[in-house]
């Protein structure tokens, strides 16, 4: 917990693990498409409007405070539900995304890193001789 | 960084963000059907085991130590892209998820963990009246 106030529904607040910071891993993923948008970070009050106002909010590390996704870009996050994990340390976000999720432009914040070249595996053959993209 | 050592290529270390841990998030989706799996963390050598193997490798938090995905429990995840996101501090890790992903037995740790309660947003009409699941 930091010392920031929140209104989050403390049986909630109870199973949630917390980083350092107060923080949590948020997954956003398209709800329809599976996509997964972009990661972002809450803490208990990001969380807390999350659930009761139906717009994607996160707490800006870099900025230091709230930030509801596409205030500023046009760009909500309009929220379809909300998952917790199985020890309470990561959320999954299944939004409608507006626009592109990334700053940058681009539709997911995955498209822009690009893929790192990796061995491809399989659960028949095992890893592949060739490393591929 | 950490002082673990990593065989890591330092044209991706460079590229990567990590916590004070030397640590970052990485997501792990079914890559035909789009389900998000799970969350684990990696340092570099993790992410450099993941590239090279073919195999999902993550460092356990709680034990300290190297984890590759399955060893003990048989359900292996088979790598099939790795993406660094937009600003390097978050990876996703599309897999082939050989049984359950979740350590409880449900497929997903986002099952296990259970959806929280959350008002619907919609894009044309904004936040619902009502709350739902």
């Amino acid at each position: 917990m930091t010392d920031r106030p929140s209104a989050l529904d403390p049986d909630i607040a109870r199973r949630l693990r917390r980083d350092g910071a107060g923080l949590f891993p948020a997954i956003a993923q398209q709800y329809d498409t599976g996509e997964v948008l972009m990661l972002g970070w809450m803490d208990d009050e990001a969380l807390h409007r999350t659930l009761t106002t139906g717009r994607a909010t996160y707490w800006s590390r870099s900025r230091g405070e709230y930030w509801v996704k596409g205030d500023t870009s046009g760009h909500q996050q309009w929220v379809r539900s909300v998952a917790l994990d199985c020890d309470g340390d990561a959320l999954l976000v299944r939004v409608d995304q507006v626009g592109p999720a990334c700053h940058t432009g681009t539709h997911t914040c995955f498209e822009a890193g690009g893929p790192l070249p990796a061995r491809v595996g399989d659960r028949d053959a095992g890893p592949a001789a060739e490393a591929s993209r």
